[in-house]
């Protein structure tokens, strides 16, 4: 059996939150919005219909519940949810929160603006707000 | 009860192909991708987590099949999955069919390259393609 291996370029671009059942939960590394991505820790899966079916459903509700964590948080004026993998073909499942006064809105985010690191203190806090949350919500 | 109304960009930008339990499904007028849309037909919905458990459920159901077609029918190299609704509210779910040589790879396709629709013949010929591979699935 192949291990799953988290692909380089997300694990550089953003920071460990959570495991859940199926998924690792992580912060993209962007103050320009509150933004987690989901990877099914199962080895080479680039499309949600090469997981079983059972898997699929389990994303989907790990999905709901990281969007419910997400709306709760942040109050967002639109959730974004998106499956691409065109660059970083490793299946990974976006969930952005989107706001009318941020800087890509209404625009897609993709290809918009540079990522805006956070500052080292604000990491650690988001990171723990969002871990707390998800952690309560996973328990529910 | 309010009933669904499909929003009228939605209706204008795209034609109808089948209706699925749950979803109507619609092809994007633009040739420079196939881009299938999934409209669950329940009024005020904006949010894949606004459905009900059991709604999500048949949603990500009548998703994988709709992919599972597009897989079989174009053979793309990535599926584009998405849920954004920042222009138009109303949840629509993105099933795109995206190529190494198509216009906007590796980009997201949304503000890249304007809709090129295609004549009728070929229209009507690709909605008939993909009806009756939807209606040979929704049947397995």
């Amino acid at each position: 059996m192949v291990e799953f291996v988290l692909d380089p370029q997300l694990e550089k671009d953003s920071m460990w939150i959570t495991d859940l059942p199926l998924c690792t939960v992580r912060l993209i590394n962007d103050m320009n919005y509150p933004w987690l991505i989901l990877v099914p820790k199962v080895a080479n899966i680039c499309e949600v219909i090469e997981l079983s079916s059972q898997e699929q459903q389990v994303l989907w509700s790990e999905s709901a519940m990281v969007s419910q964590v997400i709306t709760h948080l942040f109050t967002p004026d639109k959730l974004n949810l998106a499956a691409l993998g065109n660059m970083v073909p490793q299946l990974h499942l976006h969930h952005i929160a989107r706001f009318k006064d941020d800087v890509s809105w209404p625009k897609p985010i993709w290809g918009q603006f540079p990522a805006k690191p956070y500052v080292q203190s604000e990491l650690n806090k988001r990171i723990v707000l969002i871990q707390e949350a998800l952690n309560k919500g996973a328990k529910q």
